[in-house]
Formats: C-alpha cells, structure tokens, sequence
C-alpha cells in the first residue's frame, strides 16, 4: 500500500484563508450561524469542492455538501466538520474537519478515481451555539431532530434565503459512515506525546441555568448584615461548584461560563443574577451525581443568605460511544500509515454524536499546542495536520473503494 | 414653644402630584435633568413657591430658588433638595426635601411672619447622575465648582433655554446654612423603631475597577487543574470581599454591582471578567484601609490561582462631616418637638456633602420602609413625612427667626 499524497502547504494556506473570514480586530474569529461572515466562509468552500469536481448543494439549514457518486448505488460515505465559530475562536476548530476532508476526498478522486460508494464532504452549519441555543443546529437536521424553529432563528434563516418551513428537508437517511478529523481542544495528546488518537466515546454534557434572586439595594445605605446580594451568593455557588469538580478529579468537569448581573449598577446592590453551569463526566451515572451534588449545594447556599434560585436543565445529553467498527477501521487507516493510534475519550461535544443516531460514525484526535482552544491561540502542529488528514484520506479510502 | 402647624394631607398631595411627573409605564418616575419631566415638575413646585408668597428665580444651571427677604441683611438660610430622580425612580427621594422645605417655609412665613435672616426654598437640578456622568451638578454650580461643561450637556441646557456659558454665575457666597429633610434610603432607622435622625456624616465613596485576566479554555477539555478560570477566581475575590466587610462591620460597606464576563459563552473557561466595587465608610483612613485590604485580598487570590488582575480607582470621594452647631440644632428642633433623634451615617451621598464647602450644612432622615429606595416601593409613613417637616420648620426658626 502507497500513502495517499496530501498537500501540507494547501492544508496550511486554506485553514489561514478561512481563518481570515470573520477575523476579530483582537485575534480570533467569529463566524456565528447565517452571518455575513459565516456566509462568506460558506462560498469560500463551496468553491474549493467544485475546484475538487464535487457536485456541491446546500440543505434547507444552509449545510454545505460536495458530493462524488459512486460507481455502486448505496448510502454514502461522509466526511467534515462544522463551519461555525465561537466568538474570537481559534483556526482549527470546525475548519480543519472540513479543510482535511475535503483534502483526503480530492486526493481519493485524483488518485484511485471514481469510488464504489458515494463520497461526501459536508460544512455543517452549526455546531457550537454562539449565536442562539442551537448547538448541533445542522446534524440534528441531517438526523430530521428539529422540530420547531424559534421566531428569532426563522427570521436569520430568512434573511439568508433560506425557507424555515423546508428544515425537514435537510433530513438524510442515506448516510452509512461519517468520519471527522477534529483537533483535541485538551492538552492529553500533546502531555503524552501522542500524535494521533482515535476517539471512543464523547462524553456527555449537562447545561444547567440557574437563577439567583435577592433584592436590589441602595449600596451605601444597606449595612452588610441586611442584603439579599444576588451576585455575593451566587459567588459562593461558582466557588462551591468548582472545589467540587476539582475534588472529584478528571473526567469530572464542571464550569461557569456565562454570568448576567441585575440591575449591574455600580452602587446598586445586585438583585438577581443569571448564571450557566457546563457540566461532564463519561459516566452517565457519575455525571447525574455531579449535577445532584451541585443542585443541592446551591439550594443550601440561597437557603442560608435567603435569596431565591430557580435550576433548569438546558440540555441534558448522554455520552456517546463512537461505532466499533469504525473505531477499528480507523486503527487500522493509522497502522497503514504508520502511526499507533490509541484510544481516548472526547470532552468536547461533536457532530458525530448526533450523527450517531443515524449512521456509524468515528473520530480522529491531533494534538491540540498547549491543550488551547476556543481562543485565539489554538493551535496544531503542521506535521500532525498532516498527518491526520493522511490518515483520514485512508479511512475513506477504506470505507468507499 | 407651641409647635408650627403642618399640613400633613397636603404634604401627601404634593409628593403624589410630584410623583405622577415623570411616572413610567412599570412603576416609578424619572425626571432626568433637563428632560420634559424635569421642566414641568420644576414649573409646578415654581407655582407652589410664588403661592408661598416667596420670589422665584431660576440660576443658569436650572436651580429654582425661592426667597423671602430676611429684616436684617446678610448670608442665607436655605432648605430643600433635588429635583431629579434615577429611573424608576420612588416618591420621595429629593422630592420629599422639597416638598417639606416650603412646607416648613410657608408655614413659618405664615405663622411667624418675616424672618430675621434671608429664607430660601431650592429645587437642586440634579444630584442623582441619570442623565449625564454628573452626579450633584446642581450644588457644585451652586459652590463654583463647575469648570468645563460636556458638549452634550451644552446641548441640553440650550435646549432648555439655560445658557452654558453662563454656569459659573450659579454660585452662590451669601448661604450660611442649608439644611435637608431626605429619606433614608436604609433600614437602620425602621429596624431600631426610630422615626427621625439627625445625619453626623456622609460617607466617603471609593469606586473601583477591577480586569481579572485568565485564559479561556474548552469547559469540556481542560481538567480543573489545568484552569486559569478569570470568574472562578473573580468569585473567590467578591466572596472575600464581601467576607471582610461583614466582618468590618458597620458604617463599612463594599459592594461588587457590576459584572461582565468574556467570552460569556456556556462552553467556555472565563478568561477575562470585570467587576466594579463601591466601597464606603465614614473615617476616611478607615475606608483607605478597607480599600487596602480589598485590593491586598485580591490581588493574593489572583496570585494563587495564575490570574492577571489589574485593580483601577474610578472615583474617591472624602467623608464629609455635617457641621456640629447645625447638628446640635437639629437635635435640639426634634427635642422640642417631642422626639430625641439619634445621630446616624448617611451612606448615601447627597448635595450637603457638596455644599459643605460653602456654608455649614446639615440633614433630617425619616425612616425608609423596608429600606427600599431608587426604586417604586421607597415609602415612608406619612406620620414620619410630617414629623420630619415639623422638626425641619423648628429649625429653620431656629437659624432664621
């Protein structure tokens, strides 16, 4: 077996180009669900799968798919990422998916010719939520999972040309495999030496929303001992949460990320605060008795200052295990190439799980510089970014021919 | 001494006539200076003032001054208060210090005839900062203190009909006393069941800016222990805050009211927050000391957990004493109306405090129910309303007959 031939440089000149396309004046990019630059990014795409002779369309929720047929009938044979960013978010996240893929499957098609199967490069459209609660917004369409769309995504939608009443139609049920090559985002690979894993389950995530309400104050005339200071309790509730997640240790992980003050008023004593709790551990089990533990120490903590709170669940979702076969054929694609892949579980969220309700699908890691992501500095070495996308081009190589 | 009447019933009316000036659609009124509520309410208290039988005249920043001659010359005796209020703003903040002052006046004038000294009613344009970033412009016209005016407020006051250029000729050299009936605005006076105070000090105010810098990171991929988690850390900081002002005890206050946090994204390690901290104390060294251990505090917390922070002043406003023969006399004017009115801090800042550096000043608190203030549930007992006026007209005999 010959490796595939990838072109490090184009991998390298593409992911700069996209990263240019929402570009922050403070670094970063931000490319949020049917934006102007979200759209461009789009375009720049679509023009690289037809360069690579894909047959390209877009759903009814603006996913972005380039297609080969194969000489064989069939269900396809899929591969990308997610073309959304979080704001000032990094280079690779979503981009490489989708830069890699469409790599392998150009070099597939110049290389070995028309596949058996059906082969696809997908931009999903929406994956991180950073622009409305929507996270998965375009695999959960693929997998027919939406059923309402708010008032407010409906009119984005609109704005873009895209009919809200056709989102049924992006539903495929003709997909057999999806694979995606993904950075880490964690700092595992790079602390071990690793240069490539492949993924065994993506853990499962637990959005809470809590909020917390005392009674706004004059700051100056109200002694200490009176206040009802929403944002004082809900202080001792995110230090509270944290001591806990760190007393449990890895995979536990539990997080505040998002905080709003009322009536945030410099000499106003804070009447309610809203706050986000982002929470996850491989373990169903043990992730429900960190959200319990948590639930009641916020509860005990707004009993003993006499604030009010109020707990919803955002989203609830169950880890999910990647498909064996897959997981096997993508050890092997990385044997062929030269590399022992190990094992390792995700902690991020991915399109492949939502996908998993529909079709097999895989996963492969490369190493994430300093475990940084979601930020500016995200980074991965030019070698493994190469490295992946040989290995993935292999995987599909495996898969459609 | 047969105590003055006062016209419990028409105080009422007029603090309900003042309210319904500005009144939102949720509660509350808002008179922002220089607005259309802020003319017409002070149109309405001018009419209240000539009926008074008191000459009216309005100074170039929009003060309304009401006089009656005194038959000696000389420097004079002044009552009243702010005519503007935050949004949504209650019933009787600065509105009552008006409304009792002419009350107190039209009264004396009534009763008592000509005064010896000058007597005079103020409407203060502005004390609250609602509009513009100009907390007390009325009193700092009124003490010489105005040096530039903003181009947006220039435009306001032609809009008005008041001529910017004109401002410094606001200031007054002739004022020997000015002497404020305000509410509370806390819940020590409702708490303890006393029903008036005389105010020994206002209380100094220090505002600060704190940038707490961490790195944001995947809330799903970075172990606790790998965190720089800026609001983790903020938390810790708000929680020893609040924690050493308890501890303090009273007159010392400290209270975080703003917050804002980047990325402000559920997914997301915090990696950068701002918080703002109001902290307040009548000694002056007291306070710089409690500023001291706040910034040591966090700063140390910051240390500990690999934080940037960065810690800046935005305002530091001195304690202001009341002057001790006015105070003495306000105790002596509760005494001969029956009452023994206890010495108390104001922790809320007020235009005596301005004043203070031209004329001797002193202040009457009546209780605030519930504490409430800066809000549309500030209520006090119309039995306090009266109680307050009538110990604020025995002292203006006192100072003016």
């Amino acid at each position: 077996m010959s490796p595939l031939p990838v072109d490090g440089a184009l991998l390298e000149r593409r992911l700069d180009e996209l990263y240019t396309i929402g570009a922050e004046p403070d670094g970063g990019a931000f490319r949020p669900l049917y934006g102007t630059a979200w759209a461009a990014a789009g375009d720049r795409v679509e023009r690289w799968l037809k360069d690579a002779g894909l047959k390209t369309r877009r759903d009814a929720v603006g996913n972005l798919w380039g297609r080969a047929e194969g000489t064989e009938q069939g269900k396809s044979i899929v591969t990308g990422s997610h073309i959304d960013t979080v704001r000032r978010g990094g280079r690779l996240d979503g981009a490489l998916g989708i830069v890699a893929g469409l790599a392998a499957v150009a070099s597939l098609l110049k290389e070995k010719g028309t596949p058996r199967r059906p082969l696809e490069v997908v931009a999903i459209c929406e994956e991180e939520g950073s622009r409305f609660a929507t996270n998965f917004w375009g695999s959960r369409a693929i997998v027919g999972d939406i059923d309402t769309v708010d008032d407010e995504i409906q009119q984005a939608m609109r704005e873009r040309g895209l009919d809200p009443g056709r989102v049924a139609t992006a539903a495929r049920d003709d997909l057999d495999t999806f694979v995606e090559l993904h950075i880490e985002q964690g700092a595992v690979l790079e602390t071990s030496g690793t240069p490539l894993a492949v993924v065994s389950a993506i853990v499962g995530t637990a959005h809470l929303g809590v909020v917390v309400t005392g009674r706004p104050d004059h700051a100056g005339t109200t002694p200490m001992e009176l206040r009802h200071d929403a944002l004082a309790g809900a202080a001792a509730m995110i230090h509270a949460i944290e001591s806990l997640a760190r007393s449990l240790g890895r995979p536990a992980v539990a997080t505040v990320g998002r905080l709003r003050v009322e009536p945030d008023q410099i000499n106003v004593v804070p009447g309610r605060v809203v706050f986000t709790v982002d929470l996850r551990h491989t373990d169903l089990k043990a992730r429900q008795a960190l959200e319990d533990r948590i639930r009641s120490l916020c509860t005990t903590i707004a009993g003993e200052r006499t604030l009010g709170i109020e707990i919803r669940t955002l989203q609830h979702r169950p880890p999910v295990a990647m498909h064996p076969s897959v997981r096997a054929l993508l050890s092997q694609a990385a044997l062929d190439c030269g590399v022992e892949a190990p094992e390792m579980v995700s902690g991020a969220g991915h399109d492949a799980q939502i996908l998993a309700a529909k079709c097999r699908v895989g996963m492969l890691f490369v190493p994430s510089i300093g475990g940084r992501s979601h930020c500016p500095e995200e980074a991965t070495s030019p070698r493994h970014v190469e490295l992946g996308t040989r290995v993935l081009a292999r995987a599909l190589e495996l898969l459609a021919y």
